[in-house]
Formats: C-alpha cells, sequence, structure tokens
C-alpha cells in the first residue's frame, strides 16, 4: 500500500525512521518495540514517544512471519444476501470479537470455484483458521487445508469421510413436526429441494422423503430446485400445478420465492394452502400470517463454529462435530392444517 | 498458522525443501519462482515441478513485503444483518471479483469503536485499499489513514470537510415524491428518523424538515431512532399514538421494526394507515400489500463505490464523489393516498 511513495503522498513511518529521530539503533528500537528486557526503561519509553510521534504502525506482515498467530480467522459463506448467512455470519463475528479475534468475511456465491479460490487466499493469509460453509466440489481443497493442519470447521454443511470437525443443524425434529402438522388432515403434500451439491440439500430430501415412505403418505410432489429465490419462485408454481396445497421449503430462499410466487397468485395462506418456511428469520415473522418455520437457530450454530474452530487452534480439548436440533415454530400460515385438524372427524 | 509445527501434523512446504528436493540453490528456487530471467527454462520448470508436488504455498506475507498489491481490497459494514448492507457488499464483492480482486468483509456492528479497531487492522494488513460505511466518530480515523496516502472510499455515509471520496445516495428525489404522495391528501405525517451521529441519519431528516417548512405541513411527529428494528417497532406505535396515519421510515431496518408493530397491532397496511419503507429489499416486495418505497439503488452504489476505489488505487484519472438520486417506487401500502387523492374534490 505505501511501498511505492508516490510523491506528494506520506509514506509509511519505517523503524530507521525512528532510529534517526531518536538517534538510536534500529536494533535497539526493534527490541524496545518488543518490549525485550535488554532495554532500560527510560529508552523504551523514549522509543515508544517517539514512534507515537512519527505515526508508526508495526507492519503485520512482517509481525506474522515471526509470530505464530494472527488473531484473526477466516469465514466464507455461500450468499451474504441470503439472510440465514447473515446471521451465521454476524453470530461468528460477534463470539469472535470477544475473544478479541478478527474475522474476514468472503462472499462465495453459491460456487465451488469461488470457494476454492477464497479457501487459497486465506490460506496465503496465514490466518490462525478458517470457518467455511462447503460445498462437496470443495471437498479436495478443504481436506488438503486440513491435512496440513490449517485449523478448519464445517458449518452448516458437512463433507462425508473427510473427519474435518463441523456444526450444522439436525433436520430430523423440526421436518418430522412439520410433516406431521400438515399430514393430520387430508393434504397434498410438496417439498421445495435444495441442490444435491450440498449436504443440507441432500440430508433433508432424504428425510422427508424417508418420512413420507414411513407415514405411508403418497401423492407427493418434489420440486429439485437450488438455494436460491428463483428456484422457490418457479418450485412453487410447479408444485401447485401438480395439485399440492401443503408445502414445505428447504431453505430460506425458496421461502422467499415462494412467497413472491405466492402474493402474485394471490393465494391466501394458511386458507388456499399451507405453507412452512425454513429458518426463523425476520422476513418470515413479517408476513401477515406469520409464517410457520423450522429452525435452526443459526446463532447458536454461529457460536458453536467459533468455539470448535478455538479448540482447534489452541490445540486444547477434544473436539466433536456439533448437531443442533431443530425446532417448528407454529404461527399462522399452518392454521389451515390446525383447525382441520380439529374437524378431522367430520370430513 | 504453521510455523509453530505441531508434531503429527504437516509443515508448510519452504523454499529450502524445494531446494533439497532439486538439488539447487535456495536462490535459484526464489527467482525460478519469482520468473527471474536469468533461469533457463528447464530449470524453471523442474522447480515448478517439485513445487508442486511438494505442495508448495508462496508466503502471501513474504511476498506483500516485496511486492505492492495484494489484489485486496477491505469493506466495512455496519450490520450485515440489515439486508440493504448486505446487497451493498455483495455489490461490492461481485465487482471486485470480476477485477481478480479479494474482498476482506467485516461487520462493525454500528459501533464506531469497532469501525476504528476495524480500519487499523485492515491497515496492518496492508491491503490495496478500504471502503468504509463511516460514523461521524470514525472521522479522525479515516482522515489520517487517507492523509498517509491509503486509497479509501467512503459508501452510504460521507464525513464532511474531509476531502474523503464518497459514494452516497441523494435522498432528495426519493424523500421529495414520498411526501407529495402522502400529503396529496389529508393526513398526518410521521418520520422515523435515522441516528444524529450518521450522515445520512442527518441529511434525511434535515431534507423531511425542510420539505414540511416548504410545504407548509404542519402537524408533523417525528421520532429520533436508530438503524434498528427495535427503534422502528417502538417508533411506529409512538408515531400513532401522535395521531400520524401516514409515515415514511428512514432506512430499512427501521421499516421492518415498524412493519412488525403494524402486524402486532392488525392495522391494515394501505388502509388504516399509509407506509413508506426505505430501500427496495425483498422484504418490502413480499409484503401484502407490497411497500412503497424509497429506493437507494445499492447495487449501483456498491459497483461505483469499487470503481471509485480502484481509480484511486491505480492513481489513474480523477477521483471524484459520487451520489446516486433515490427512487419512489409506488406500490400498495400507501394506495390510500392516491385513492384519496382521485377524491380530493370531494373531501
Amino acid at each position: 500500500m505505501y511501498s511505492e511513495n508516490p510523491p506528494g503522498k506520506k509514506r509509511a513511518t519505517t523503524l530507521k525512521d525512528i532510529a534517526q529521530a531518536t538517534q538510536l539503533s534500529v536494533s535497539t528500537i526493534s527490541r524496545a518495540l518488543s518490549n525485550n528486557a535488554s532495554i532500560p526503561e527510560p529508552t523504551r519509553l523514549r522509543v515508544i514517544e517517539a514512534a507515537e510521534q512519527l505515526n508508526y504502525r508495526p507492519n503485520a506482515q512482517a509481525r506474522a512471519l515471526r509470530k505464530s498467530r494472527t488473531d484473526t480467522i477466516g469465514l466464507l459463506v455461500p450468499n451474504i444476501e441470503n439472510p440465514y448467512f447473515a446471521s451465521l455470519a454476524a453470530a461468528v463475528q460477534r463470539r469472535a470479537r470477544r475473544a478479541g479475534v478478527s474475522t474476514i468475511l468472503t462472499n462465495t456465491e453459491e460456487n465451488p470455484d469461488l470457494v476454492n479460490q477464497a479457501l487459497d487466499v486465506m490460506d496465503d493469509q496465514r490466518l490462525d483458521g478458517i470457518i467455511v460453509v462447503p460445498h462437496l466440489q470443495s471437498a479436495d481443497k478443504v481436506a488438503e487445508l486440513h491435512a496440513r493442519g490449517v485449523p478448519i470447521v464445517l458449518v452448516d454443511r458437512k463433507l462425508k469421510d473427510t473427519g474435518i470437525p463441523s456444526v450444522t443443524s439436525d433436520p430430523e425434529p423440526g421436518m418430522t413436526a412439520a410433516v406431521d402438522l400438515l399430514t393430520a388432515t387430508d393434504v397434498s403434500l410438496g417439498y421445495l429441494s435444495g441442490p444435491q451439491d450440498t449436504s443440507t440439500g441432500r440430508e433433508r430430501l432424504g428425510l422427508f422423503e424417508w418420512l413420507c415412505v414411513d407415514r405411508g403418505i403418497t401423492g407427493v410432489s418434489v420440486y429439485y430446485g437450488g438455494y436460491r429465490q428463483e428456484s422457490g419462485y418457479e418450485g412453487v408454481r410447479v408444485l401447485l400445478e401438480q395439485g399440492a396445497n401443503a408445502i414445505i421449503a428447504g431453505d430460506s430462499m425458496m421461502t422467499i420465492g415462494a412467497l413472491m410466487a405466492i402474493h402474485e397468485l394471490d393465494l391466501v395462506i394458511g386458507e388456499d394452502l399451507q405453507l412452512i418456511g425454513f429458518d426463523d428469520n425476520p422476513v418470515f415473522r413479517l408476513q401477515n400470517p406469520r409464517l410457520t418455520v423450522i429452525d435452526q437457530q443459526v446463532g447458536k450454530m454461529g457460536e458453536q463454529a467459533f468455539d470448535l474452530l478455538q479448540k482447534l487452534i489452541s490445540g486444547k480439548g477434544v473436539v466433536e462435530s456439533v448437531r443442533i436440533p431443530t425446532i417448528l415454530h407454529i404461527h399462522g400460515s399452518t392454521a389451515g392444517s390446525v383447525q382441520r385438524r380439529g374437524r378431522t372427524s367430520k370430513s
């Protein structure tokens, strides 16, 4: 940033400048600034005063070469405009800040190539460790860093058979309660599935299908989407055409897209169709009726991911993957199910 | 990250390792890897092959000491959970990525101390430049970096009299249209104001007050809030109690909070009260009726901020601050105003 010293602009203060100003040697300055015991206190204070007056900033890169910690971690999220990942990032950063650790955040745009590129950049920066939401296509790169001893924690999505610790949500309790709530009455169930190159997309779809088989639910429609608004928007139209009237969305972004399509079609949620969203985010609380949602407790996930990474970095304690249960919060968007359930005996 | 070499974990490959493997000197390896013309091509290829086999990663920190560019910029936003700032960050990152530049994002939690701390960290990292959403309390720190020649661009908020280039939105066209739309009929106007330690909070409130004086609008209520959901939630209740029935929210987060309170009170937007939100974000498109909003064109703001920073970094071309006009998008949440305006002659 300053190494070119453009004319007319001040360059950064170096140890040499402080040496000139104090008439001391550069090595004395260096030792004084690193609190070396060989430097008498009056000299140390003189050096610090001169350094402050000259606006000296130690060079972090040079320092990092000698020091093992940068007190900075990296965080890779796939889409910062997805409120679920924004909340995850905010939770990690808050927890990190309280531990005196800075967080470098990168948005990988749901693109595995960008995940791999960003991991390379972060590896180069010699951060203390990395928290990443991976794609299956990032498995090799993540495993390579892990094998080289880079402290790395997966969050939201895991990578099978890599042995890399992860913090993920367990869809089972929330999804089971959702399916059981909707199918307590005679509905046609539909599911907006996430992408199959993510562990979450696969696991949630597998669970949904297993629940349908286990409960003997038939006439089920599945739309194979992605973690994008457009998928929810298109998907809900396809599912409605296929006759579905009770729909579960497999993530936040598809829930937003589904709401857009439903509002456009002027359907009344909770009456014309039942809808269960994914993630407890403010957007869904603002719906009228408020959305019934499968809550992943994203704040807890971010905190646990940071705590796991800290353990890995310190090398203390056993680091084990964490599963956080999902919870179904029931609100007005499934009111039809509840009402009809009360009337089951009549119909 | 690897300097401690914990037992049982592989340490990073060094130039020495490549020298040993190839039976060449470290200085030859170094010159070969930096494409020095003094190294014959077969030797260079031999070194690169060995480097790849040994999984060598050049040390970014050491490299940065010799090289003037890191191809990485910093971006400081006050609240990543605010959809407006999430969109701003995504726009900057997309534009930067296309230019081959990585973006390091930090969330400063609307806390001026954290802005100052984060600026220090980024300064240490010798990034190519920094884009920051400042508080007035960060003016000194930002001006100090600017004076030392650090390429720095302000976005969303500016700092008066610092001469630092900025990309901000001009509230005038959108706010004027909003006030005129609502007051075309006989309403009681209310305004949810942002914090007065930000240029945007001050400018928007000043403009609103000026418009009221200019138009001779009386009986106006103002709630002095912050850029937080809670402010919108509390503020809208206070404004309603004071008799306001046509409310403009001064930012995204207060709009979200206002919607929460209005839904809780079971008021029908567009009938019981008119509401104009700030920022064109998906949340407001999902309201039924869809919200009338003052749009800041946040995508354009992010792109322009990156373009300005690139100009500063390259030292080419004149760098001038940019103002992007706000636009009022009229939807159902102000339908009452439009209807009543049609009936003005009758009332």
